[in-house]
């Protein structure tokens, strides 16, 4: 009878309707049946990115969704300057290399992000075809001023490329109004899906630098999902079970308004930041993402903490990866977690911490949470 | 009320068991509990590959793991045959060419398939590096003696690379003893999941040609799979609701036995063909699959059968691709089909000729492929 909350920052938990949905029976998906499906979600997605752009969806993971956008749309005459403050920028470069690109690889300090200035010095050389992002960096919970980065690049020839995967519907993102050339999204976050769906938002400035480019693949060839799109379909047979529960996860968000959604995960966030102030715990992050916290384990603590915490009370956070592994543990906020579920993962994180033996008062980051809440619509 | 099955060739019916448990709570997938899955996962696909190699799983469609292949395992200072007998081949010569490969395309004419003394012949040139064929070209419902094939491979210092995907859990395929090198997988065939899950199983003489290729791409890279899969571990974040339903599915597929599984198939397949005989309606390959039996309309009918079929009886077979449109239609014998739906779907076709102005006798077709399936088990 133990009840299972899963605050990993992906897989998130995902909502009875949406895993109901994904358990229907099969259909074929060259058939109207699915076109429309195809047109419904793609309006949905849409407006969950305040975008008129195309939006193509991939059956791959995050990571398949940034590397389809790396092969098919950053300029090859060009530099890419391509932000690393952790695990997803790495690999960003990584992938950028794989395909030849010449790299210029911003290495930041673990828990700081890329700052507006820095893209507007290194753009003023006009060297840079692209500059790739990570809106919010999972492993430090970390994010960066996309707004403000998107308006240095805007005012060039560059494209931008964010990797939006553990931001989309979680931290504000207006595509269009802030010129976000490409926004790579994943399932398994703030859309409340199981992994295995991956989505391309890309702008028409992005296509027209496209134009040039040969797609040195074929399975991430966007250029083949964008014709595909265009008779709402594509081109290699989807994962129609992720696809009909993806049209359901993007109702109850829609239906719900994503500002509003932005603004709850905002909330939840503080409290967490909150209530792990009051209890002595620091945040990890200089410049901390709302879409998940880092929090420093106290002196003496370490993944014995996660492993009580999850035999206990059934609540899994991550743990830190690379150098922060027993270091820092890690809580989502993205999805479908509200302030029961905030609030209780905070007093279980109090009775673990007395459990391994730290001194905290029992209910003080309870308190700081609940009062941060208070008002929750 | 209409009671809905889906003959096309992929997707395919997923039985209810196996629906249920892709619906099931989300977990996190750098666990222990996945971990435990990944290896009981592996090693039920090697029991139905009939195979020692490794068997590496990737979140996409069947064409991310032949590009997969191809991209990470064909030698590059040789020649590659590739028998393009349908969409799928055809596929198969564009994936070799966006890599560079040096393509030898052997053209068949639609419904037949690659013969083994043309292998041989080419084979003894010296000039290959690699083979690429379709097991089962899902298009013209054709498919080739791969024992055989596999048997001229195997003599050379070239490797076999078989696109399975409509074949693996339906037509018998003996990896090791047969020799090969690498099969590709899909999940939405006879595997009775749905679509978003590939795999690719690779021997040791593919590993040993690959040691000299660096993979051109990052999330197709079969050596980062390798890598993680000695961890139990996949190096981007798996399709966890699919992969636990791989787990039901292959435990039916095993507990059943996977010969059995493979006699079952052809006899549905016989069955089928043998019925559309009687109704004298023309089986359109020269050299038939037992996964899907492709089936010429009568003059004067086109597509409108299949409607009237779905539509009616909730029967939903494929229609023709290409230059076959309107020409034939395709009922699938993979996976979760048994004799009662494949003595139905003759029924069903008999009803639907007679109401579209085929001169037909009722039952006739029944009667023959009830004959066929005595003795069902």
């Amino acid at each position: 009878m133990i009840k299972h909350r899963l605050f990993s920052p992906g897989p998130t938990d995902v909502p009875p309707e949406v895993l109901g949905e994904t358990a229907r029976p099969m259909f074929h998906h060259r058939t109207d049946r699915f076109r429309k499906m195809f047109v419904e979600v793609n309006a949905g997605l849409r407006k969950i990115l305040q975008t008129r752009n195309d939006v193509l969806t991939i059956a791959g993971s995050g990571t398949a969704g940034v590397e389809a956008a790396i092969a098919c749309l950053v300029p090859r005459d060009k530099k890419v300057l391509v932000a690393n403050g952790g695990k997803f920028g790495e690999r960003w470069v990584k992938v950028a290399k794989v395909y030849g690109l010449d790299v210029d690889e911003v290495v930041l300090q673990w828990g700081t992000a890329l700052q507006p200035k820095t893209v507007k010095e290194k753009l003023a050389t006009g060297a840079y075809g692209a500059v790739i992002v990570v809106h919010s960096e999972t492993c430090t919970a970390t994010a960066c001023d996309l707004e403000a980065i998107a308006k240095e690049v805007a005012a060039t020839d560059a494209i931008l490329l964010a990797d939006c995967i553990t931001a989309v519907g979680a931290l504000p993102l207006k595509t269009d109004q802030w010129e976000v050339d490409v926004v790579a999204v994943g399932s398994q976050k703030a859309l409340m899906l199981p992994p295995g769906l991956a989505a391309v938002a890309v702008s028409d400035k992005a296509w027209k630098v496209a134009e040039a480019i040969e797609p040195p693949c074929f399975y991430l060839n966007l250029k083949a999902y964008r014709k595909s799109a265009a008779g709402n379909d594509t081109p290699y047979t989807p994962a129609v079970s992720l696809f009909r529960g993806l049209k359901v996860a993007l109702d109850m968000i829609n239906e719900t308004g994503i500002e509003k959604v932005w603004a709850r995960t905002a909330r939840l966030a503080e409290a967490t930041r909150t209530a792990a102030e009051a209890i002595g715990i620091k945040v990890f992050s200089h410049q901390p993402s709302d879409s998940v916290t880092g929090l420093v384990y106290p002196d003496g603590v370490g993944d014995d903490f996660r492993k009580r915490l999850q035999a206990t009370y059934g609540m899994s956070v991550a743990g830190g990866q690379a150098q922060l592994k027993g270091k820092i543990f890690r809580v989502s906020h993205m999805g479908y977690v509200d302030l029961a579920d905030t609030i209780g993962l905070i007093a279980a994180i109090e009775y673990t911490l007395a459990d391994v033996g730290v001194d905290v008062e029992i209910g003080k980051g309870v308190v700081a949470a609940a009062r941060v809440l208070k008002g929750w619509r």
